[in-house]
Formats: structure tokens, sequence, C-alpha cells
């Protein structure tokens, strides 16, 4: 999560232009799912890790929550979250999950979208957000699917077959938890793997309980809009969960 | 799970050759897994699905429960677990899953070892044994892992390169659940891929409490006696699950 590429000046050009295309994997896969997990807002206290450019954050005001902690390391992203997703109830910091911290029982809700997969110590984090969350809350995120972070090469994990065709997803060093270099936009993008059973381990291990897992699919109105989503009946690109404390 | 291939003389002949000899996966991997897994079972009534050849069912016994009611579909492998692994506390049913049926809360313990890919309406015989368990027991079972399941080609999953050295491990259709047909000694095996999201939630529908998954590794012994273990490291080949009603 100390990792920053958003603030690498080529990265966060790219990453603007991806995500200003109303038409991308977030607006149409993994936000929907995401949100489909969420309780009636009403009221919560919400923390958002990774909150990004607060679309998120602003989602949760317009859905009644009462107010919303959001954190990014990206002092990009926070520009313009402030800019374009500030509120009275939103409190936008710069600051990692690993160095924030709050009082037990603090938030009726905690969310991350598509931002534990750049944490090093997975278990310290969900650790303290079990802290955080009152008893009886629940914790809500999102990670790139373990199928999809597996892999060690560089390469595409799409093979084609000699004709061109796609011809199978390739999956390898899936035990081999840890660090993943990867290019998105730039070189040196660093991710985490994990397991899908060191994920739901972890979960239990502090006490939240696992209620829903999706592995989301796109509807045809997505597919429409874009049309390589298609792939994703093939192999997840993401792992959601739901989790009560 | 009414599938029969285990009384297919061709399959039967190749399949006790397998298990014969001492250093199998199931030996060797699963079934370490799965009994790690277990609660202490003194005086436990246990249902065991797809029994076999009926070790599992005598290691309970061994293990001081108190009777195991164990059910296969298979002739073959029920002749050979009365012939050795028979005892006045195990009774041994020529059934399926789907056909067989307790009181509620019949059972402290419920077992399935690499079955109920067998299944195909998952969701019936999960709110089954569900309903047979008795409030605060367990649930443990084992099946093929759906990174293994769920390529719909008949072709080995491993890639090899050109210079003859497995590449990785081919993932497809995914969320293509349903019927597999495969050459497992014979032609024509059938078994069901499920999406782990599917398994994860449906056990969740029935009020199941997911408290532990294992995609599990060998150790170093376990290597030495059968070097393609290795591979584990590299895509696991079996999913377990312990739940609590």
């Amino acid at each position: 999560m100390k990792q920053n590429i958003y603030d690498h000046p080529e990265f966060f050009h790219q990453y603007q232009k991806l995500r200003q295309a109303p038409n991308n994997y977030n607006n149409l896969l993994e936000q929907p799912a995401l949100k489909s997990l969420l309780p009636n807002l009403s009221n919560f206290k919400i923390l958002d890790i990774g909150c990004g450019m607060g679309e998120f954050a602003y989602f949760c005001i317009e859905n009644n929550a009462q107010h919303v902690t959001a954190i990014d390391v990206s002092k990009n992203m926070l520009e313009i979250a402030q800019r374009e997703h500030s509120h009275p109830n939103i409190d936008y910091y710069l600051q990692a999950i690993e160095d924030y911290d709050a009082a037990p029982d603090s938030f009726d809700c905690i969310t991350s979208s598509l931002s534990l997969h750049y944490i090093k110590d997975f278990n310290a984090v969900i650790g303290k957000i079990a802290r955080m969350l009152r008893p009886g809350s629940i914790f809500v995120f999102s990670v790139e699917h373990p199928i999809v972070t597996a892999r060690k090469t560089m390469e595409d994990n799409w093979i084609y077959d000699d004709s061109g065709t796609m011809s199978h997803y390739a999956i390898d060093n899936y035990h081999d938890e840890g660090l993943r270099e990867r290019t998105w936009f730039v070189d040196g993008v660093v991710k985490y793997h994990r397991s899908i059973s060191t994920i739901i381990n972890t979960l239990i291990a502090h006490d939240l309980t696992i209620e829903e897992m999706l592995e989301p699919l796109p509807n045809s109105q997505a597919i429409e809009k874009l049309p390589s989503l298609e792939k994703e009946h093939r192999r997840p690109s993401f792992l959601l969960i739901r989790a009560r404390k």
C-alpha cells in the first residue's frame, strides 16, 4: 500500500485516461459488485481504504452515510477527490492503512476497492480493520483475483494459439505468495499475490465471518459497452468478499 | 453422484492399482489435509458421503467415533469396504447422497472426501447435509479444485513449451458451471465444475459458517515419496472446507 505508483507522472496520466472513459472494468464490473455487497449505509460512519478519486466515498454520502473517512497514499488522487468529490461529511487523508489508526469499534462499515493487493502485511491490516469495526458491522472489499495475480512472469497471461485465437488463461506459482512486479502503463507496478485460502483464513482468524463471496460477471449491457468483458466468463478478474465482525 | 464410474470394470481395475500404491495424491496430500480439519471425534455419530473402500470410516472409529454411517454408490467399493474395513460400529450402505435421508440433527459430523464434484445438484445436497447436522456440529469436505475442473477441453491442462518443459497450467470456462467429461483411466468420467464463490455461497445460504479453507501443499517427505506433488506449488489440486452449522 505504501507503494505509490499513482503519483508516478506517466502512470497517473494513463490511469486518468482509463478511468475517465465511462466504460471501464471498475465502472462496469467491480463497482456494481462491490455496491451489491453493501448494507444499508444510513447514518453509518465509514472508513474507505484506498479511496482514490473519492467517487465511492461520495456515493456513500449520497446513500445517507453520516460520515466517511477516506484514506489514500496518492497525493494526485486526493487532489482530484478534494476537487471533484469534496463534501462536509467526507474527510480525506493522505495516509497508508498501515499508518492509519482509530479507536476500536470506530466504524459501522469499512470498505476497500482494489487496494488490498498493494498491502504487504495482509494479516496486520486485516487485524487492524477487525479492531476498528464495531461488533456486528461489515467489511466489504475487492482485490484482483488470485487466479490473475498468481503467475510470476511479466508476460500476458492470456495465451494465444498459432491462429491468433485466445486459447486459455495461464496460471502458475499459485502458492508462492508475495511480490509480483507487473507492467501496467509503466514498468515496476508492485502487487502482492495471496491464495484464496490465505485471504479467507486471515479474515476468519480475526473473527470476521464470511457472508458472501463474488467473482463478478458482467451483464449483457456491460458487455455491449465493453466487449472485452466477455472474457470474465473464462476467468474472473476480481474477488470480492463481505465479512461481518 | 449417481454416476457410478467406480463400477466400470476397467476403471475400477486401474483405480485399485492407483490407490493400492501407498504414495498417491490421496494418502500424501488430500487425506492429511482432510484429517487436519476434523474436530475431536470422540463419541460422535458420523455420516461419511462417498466412503469408497472405507479407510476413512475406519479411521473415525479408531479415533473414538461412536458410529459411522458410510454411503457410496459403488458396489465394488463397498465390497472392499466390507471386507477390509468392517466394524460393528460402521454401517455401509449402497446409496447416493441424493437418495439418502436421515432425521434432522442426526449427526455430530458429516464428511466427504472427493465425492461432491460428482453431484449434479450441489445446492440440494448441501441443504440436506445442513439439515442432518446437529446445531454446532461440523461439515468437512474435499473436492477437486475449481481451478482444475474449470476448463472444458479433454486435453491435459498442463501446457508444455517446445523444449518439453511444463510452461504453465491452463484455466478457462471458469464461470461455465456444470458437466465436465474427462478421461481418467477410461473415457467419459463425468464431473461437475462449480466456481469457488458458488461453493462458498451455497454453504452460507444453508447457514453453514466457513471456519477454514485449505488448498493443501505437500510437505517435503511427501514430495520425496511422490515428486510430481511438487506441482501443487504451481496450482492446487484440491479444495477443502470446514464449515459449522
